[in-house]
């Protein structure tokens, strides 16, 4: 197995180096890409050192397979490069998501679509999308999906690296200034950065991504749009809030679940009590949920505070985060790679 | 009109004063009422000063009006003895407001409901219901609701001046780290305090209130039930999820609304643009809509990001926040007041 990582020094490249270096997957060799700015580096890698290449069509000979953590531009020119020298591309971008002929792959939720893969890439989807779907999809195995309405927590590592170090800047101004912060004066302190549209301490932001036409923004309709498409259910209605809040990583995500037939918490609760990649934290009484705190640095997609919803015997709402790093991102690619 | 204001010294007594202070509203004698450790103090008030008394039976002898902001079971023993001596009291606590002979009053959506008050009690709503029952209320009147599913962002002084210190305390901490901060191994740094069951700062909690049987806290039920109450529709569906995030002030509401017929996003903006208490900031595109650090210090319950559902030409979904110390609890207290 000859590995290539495009985009290895980036926020997800290095959680992926991280991933490989945990895992017992045979790789006989890998190479890390980047810009020529990180060329020369080495980065530590089960017990050695492997060095950092420049971006070229070179890079990509001989290999199985090119994982790619780049911006969507990047990816459009280049994983067609890589498939046409012969690698299997897994793409975590949002350029190749929705092309029909582009499997989009959750391993717990549609494992089988990495064999259908006509032009070479299979995509990996948005990390807000992956911390809810893993348990949904096992929901919809039992019992049907029909309907979600969701609103998100999503943490500033999500924008990147200049998301969190924006944050942290933010923070520290804020804690300079108790009498203002605790006054709740804190907008008198605190300037928007250059990554968020406004201030992201002691504040929460109800826009990710660019606002289209119908008023969503660009990460709300990605959402739904891999929701459907990873679940195989064309049509079912998905109505998402993407929220940014000061957390440094962690997506949660509260989900509203209808399904095709009545179903309890006690139910939802065993289903995903067996189902893969999922984690149940529901004892609530006690204190026992997922927070972004919990779940950073961890692989499940952790699941609590399901219960049903008092009006509808076919829905359930529940609670989830994932590292938005992790399963969001790094892990879900090593995921497909490792089943083709 | 003589006006005493029991718990007169704490975060939202504070606000009832300050809102008074900026009113024209004629008060001929204003008597603030606090623990005995409290008495003495001087408060300025209109360019005067006000001295602060201990809570007895004789602080309410030709009151007309008291407002309280104090525990539940203060409220229960206090309310009814200040009833007793003339006053009609207007409660901020949860004690009475599902009470059946007490009304529950939002002036922007229930405001003849003060006169019928046969306990001379007059309870003030929830601060988390607050911000969004304002708009609720005015899209209802003219396409009448049907259902209602809510996630919440709320801030950490809904859990008092305790709430607001904690959280300054923990991100103090934070901020000295910023290798585990930015690496998101924040829970290696901070610990839970005594207000939050868990650390607040870089992380949100979804657990307001104490757990019932039922899987939902307090907090979620009182929104619903509340709800319900001042809309005057018992059987509304109402599925609400409350979680705590690290801002100051400002409770921030995901909604998604269906109503008993279509409705456009332009129609809910039309009405929302004439709705009393409600300022649009509706302009997404531009980075224009409701954020806690823009709601803190102001009156409006503030909606945004209005979009049809996708789905369901009957739903709409919106953002709203205010100010849970000003109109989610002051502000409210004192417009009934002046009802009266």
């Amino acid at each position: 197995m000859r590995l290539v990582i495009v985009g290895a020094t980036g926020a997800v490249g290095s959680e992926i180096l991280a991933v490989l270096n945990e895992s017992a997957w045979p790789i006989d060799e890998l190479t890390p890409v980047a810009t020529p700015r990180s060329a020369g580096r080495r980065l530590p890698f089960r017990g050695g050192e492997v060095e950092v290449v420049a971006l070229s069509e070179e890079v990509f000979d001989d290999a199985d397979v090119a994982l790619f953590d780049v911006p969507d531009d990047v990816s459009e020119q280049w994983a067609p490069i890589a498939v046409s020298k012969g690698a299997v591309v897994v793409d975590n971008s949002a350029a190749w998501r929705m092309h029909p002929e582009v499997p989009l792959v959750v391993p717990e939720a549609n494992p089988d679509a990495v064999h259908d893969r006509p032009r070479g890439i299979i995509a990996s989807p948005n990390c807000t999308m992956l911390a809810l779907v893993v348990p949904v999809a096992a929901l919809h195995r039992t019992a049907g999906l029909r309907r979600l309405i969701i609103s998100s927590y999503q943490a500033a590592s999500g924008a990147g690296k200049g998301g969190t170090d924006e944050l942290f800047d933010q923070l520290q101004r804020a804690v300079k200034d108790p009498e203002s912060v605790t006054a709740g004066l804190a907008r008198d302190v605190l300037e928007p950065g250059e990554v968020f549209p406004h201030p992201l301490a002691l504040n929460v932001i109800p826009q990710i991504g660019s606002v289209r036409d119908n008023g969503y923004t660009g990460e709300e309709l990605k959402v739904g749009d891999e929701t459907r498409k990873v679940l195989g259910l064309p049509d079912l209605p998905v109505t998402v809030t993407c929220v940014r809040v000061p957390t440094v990583i962690g997506h949660g995500v509260s989900v509203h679940a209808e399904f095709e037939r009545a179903i309890t918490p006690t139910e939802a609760r065993e289903v995903l009590l067996g189902a893969p990649g999922v984690e149940v934290m529901d004892d609530a009484a006690n204190g026992v949920y997922p927070t972004p705190l919990h779940a950073a640095g961890r692989d499940p997609s952790y699941v609590g505070r399901i219960r049903a919803d008092l009006h509808d015997p076919r829905a359930v709402t529940f609670f989830c985060v994932a590292d938005n790093l992790r399963k969001g991102a790094a892990l879900n690619t090593v995921q497909i790679a490792q089943l083709i």
